[in-house]
């Protein structure tokens, strides 16, 4: 493990000038338009220095020169929204998802804590009885068996249990008298807590959970970064980043280590201030990393009927989810982040929630000084009403496309059909005038943004489901889905000055790919995966046999 | 103001080679014998390239060539013990100590109040109601009449009281029922508070007090390099930086505004495993910046009689002081910082407090692993049965020269004469082989080294006090002196490599000062003041008319 994350971090060196020829080459101008290259000149600094055309001349003796075999190149693709830390800490956790029995699984505990013997707990994901065959959920003496030590603490698949041992429940201080929380379940066995807790009880465990080291970040970082660039990301938002995780993104900064390109909003007004400090940071690390604005969150998620609905939930009557931040607070910390310049991102995901979000917006959108480039971050559940003030007022829509794949059955029985018409609706917002930023909220997704592009186009899932796709009317073009992925992802953070496009002048961060995605099926598309990913023109990833 | 600030940091370009000729240079060398020469040459990364004697060949093109008019030259000073945003906060208050009636000293916070309409309160320091002949303590009614909106709170000359407005009382809450904490007296009229308050009473205003924004600490920061600068400073050992702190040096660094060079010490082990993560920060900003370790308080201090003493003090018989952490909490935190790489310096004023930090290092020596280079910080009471061991644990006595003048008469009333012959022992540590590293505690002294310098080699005050020397016997030589603020100030803080003489190799840091410190009088030397500061190899201030 630690052999690859070296290897990850030691570039092809910077030449004076480099040559990257013969390639399929693709990207937006800052217009928007698909231009077509062969060639790439790429200058000392890794930025784009000029675009080749077939008849063009080429420099007579590039420093460096790279044959790209007519593969197809297209621009470094930018995650508008997603959590660079959790990703790193889920991989570093233990995955039970692939395992096909309770002996499996507790084979595979066994290792991991052999593997990792320094780890205060062990925190490991994706377990699911149903596909073991067991009849029963498992239980704390099934870990203890294997260890008993150290606290041992288990997500379910669907993220809507956890299974502990003996000492993680001690650890929680967890006995016979623990009652669960409202909207929890403990699972109990001769009366006695039996180490599964249901939904909102896994909040008694999670408590006591120690904090991840500074070591446990910077490795986290390092996995995150290797996964980001390997699967194509060479630039991420990352959407509400702590004290703790800027420090680790600084020390990989300081160490020569960071090389995917982070784009940072503060975790609420507190972490923006202690990290940015009175305006937003200059671009740091050859524009590596920058605090540009905060992350606000006003509700919760979909699933969780945590987001806040104009009406209620089409599945649970009495309930419409509830706003996170009363209005005053909401604009007081617009205000703060705004008044010191920093770019204000709003989670809202209910048709309320987004509602209130236009509405602060609008409040305050007139007194504040400068270009504000307003983000919402999901926009999921949108009242059709409410589309043409994102346009009015200027609001950026950060959207994941997985989520419609991965939500769309959910969707369906929280919402019922009439709300459907405002839901995932990139179309519609893009006829209405809005900038479309595109993210895959990774971790909650896989950071391919492969997937996420397939599913802007098709409405479809992994299987190609529904036939001819959901709401197939609110897809957008190819172009537009690689516009949401590179050249507006950068817009939306203020970044379109170095970033998101190919043209002379920008950072050289492009990928080597196996199809043109403005050519490629849908379900192509979905398969594609980088051969070679470039940042700042230094190659940092080559697909093994790519 | 502001107009200076940004002059300060506008710095003489680095050229590819400079040549300083014709100074009376001084050094001293890596073993600490004196070198004197007559020209230096700088490379183009600002390190001293060659020194020059009379009748060595000079480079035939220097891109930039200084002429030193015969001035004397001396490495760059290192503060080996301050507090960088404490100066700078400080700067920032109004200074009233040259007032000489109230209403002097009311005009004087109406035009701060004026002149700082964004501060949310008005801070100040150095009141003294004798010097006013006002035959009583000033009121809050005094201050309401001429600032009566905003809370104003100001700091007796001696540290002892504090003024507040009736804004102040009303945002700590205070009323006529507010009980005044042991230790403590807060003034009143008809029954009601008046405004001051005394001795321990002070905090409880103090608790009311806004913490400073982002913005405040980098001006702060700034005033404080500027300070830093003008008074010979090129590089100080921050004693407990926190993370605010460590923004703010680092947006200056990002924003290339940093040029004091900052050696930092993490206040208590969270904020510096916060800060620099599992090991010491690398050298940041061109060895402008470095975390090395961390310092604990592990006593008080002499004045207030929170040093911790072996025996009782003379003027208090049943107090000893305290220790700030048990046996235990103290080698913990050495442990676990020194586990990691990081240096602990370890605040010990009383001779008990000494003994303690040094039985903590011989119980943890043997086991921690790498060159640990333990400081004690202060030393200011060691027990002359101590002084050995502080040689046999290499432990680097990081020691104030200016506090002995300072705190010479109340030093006497508190130790008696038994316990002197081990107070302030600078010459009885260097005679057991001890390492001596010099700072001035700023901004508890002046930052100004010169003062400390002169104490260091005569035992006297700024009035030459008394006659002959204090305790002379524990003077030690000009080298010795020059050593503790240069070389060994740079090899307490692991910078020997770079910092602390001008050998070759070593970042080109020096003054340009009126005389020779190894000729003048402790007088002389005690007024010298730098008529210009370079730091690697740029000229960063010139005195006016200097």
């Amino acid at each position: 493990m630690i052999a690859t994350l070296l290897a990850l971090v030691i570039a092809a060196p910077a030449h004076a000038d480099t040559l990257v020829d013969n390639v399929n080459g693709i990207t937006l101008d800052q217009q928007g338009k698909v231009v077509r290259f062969t060639g790439l000149v790429i200058d000392e600094d890794g930025k784009v220095k000029q675009l080749l055309d077939r008849k063009d001349k080429r420099p007579e003796r590039p420093d460096f020169k790279e044959d790209g075999k007519g593969r197809t190149l297209i621009p470094g693709l930018i995650d508008a929204h997603g959590h660079v830390m959790g990703l790193g800490l889920s991989l570093m956790t233990l995955d039970l998802s692939e395992t096909r029995s309770l002996d499996e699984a507790l084979a595979a505990i066994r290792k991991y804590a052999a593997d990792n013997p320094d780890m205060p707990w062990i925190i490991g994901r994706g377990w699911n009885q149903e596909k073991w065959g067991l009849g029963r959920f498992p239980t704390a003496a099934d870990i203890d068996a294997v260890e008993a030590a150290r606290p041992v603490w288990l997500e379910r698949v669907d993220g809507h249990a956890g299974w502990a041992n003996s000492a993680a429940m001690a650890a929680a201080k967890i006995t016979a008298a623990t009652k669960a929380p409202e909207g929890g379940r403990i699972e109990t066995a001769g009366g006695k807590p039996s180490g599964v807790f249901v939904d909102a009880a896994a909040a008694l465990i999670d408590a006591a959970r120690p904090k991840p080291l500074a070591r446990d970040l910077d490795r986290a970082f390092l996995l995150a970064q290797a996964k980001l660039i390997e699967q194509g990301i060479t630039a991420i938002a990352d959407m509400g980043t702590t004290i703790e995780d800027w420090q680790a993104y600084r020390r990989a900064g300081d160490r020569r280590q960071l090389t995917v390109r982070i784009l940072s909003y503060g975790h609420d007004v507190g972490d923006m201030a202690l990290i940015a400090g009175p305006e937003p940071t200059p671009w740091l690390y050859d524009d590596r990393l920058r605090m540009v604005g905060v992350k606000l969150y006003l509700d919760g998620a979909l699933g969780s009927r945590g987001a806040w609905l104009k009406a209620p939930y089409a599945d649970a009557p009495g309930q419409k989810g509830l706003p996170l931040l009363t209005p005053a607070q909401l604009r007081n910390k617009m205000v703060r982040a705004s008044m010191d310049r920093f770019q204000v991102a709003i989670h809202a995901i209910g048709d309320a929630a987004n509602a209130e979000a236009l509405d602060a917006i609008a409040d305050l959108n007139a007194d504040l000084p400068g270009e504000r480039r307003w983000r919402i971050e999901h926009a999921q559940i949108v009242d059709p009403a409410d589309i043409p003030r994102f346009k009015q007022l200027g609001v950026i829509a950060s959207m994941q496309p997985i989520h419609q794949p991965s939500d769309r059955l959910m969707a369906e029985a929280r919402l019922g059909p009439e709300r459907l018409k405002g839901a995932y609706a990139w179309r519609s917002l893009e006829n209405a005038g809005v900038r479309l930023a595109f993210g895959s909220d990774v971790p909650v997704e896989s950071a391919n943004p492969f997937p996420g592009i397939a599913a802007a186009i098709s409405r479809t899932d992994a299987a190609g489901q529904p036939f001819g796709g959901w709401h197939p009317e609110e897809a957008v073009s190819r172009e537009s889905a690689l516009d949401g992925f590179t050249r507006t992802a950068a817009y939306a953070a203020f970044a379109e000055d170095r970033l998101g496009t190919l043209m002379p002048g920008m950072r050289a961060d492009f990928l080597i790919v196996d199809s043109d995605p403005l050519l490629a099926s849908p379900d192509e598309i979905r398969r594609m995966t980088p051969l070679e990913t470039w940042i700042g023109g230094s190659r940092y990833y080559r697909k093994k046999g790519g």
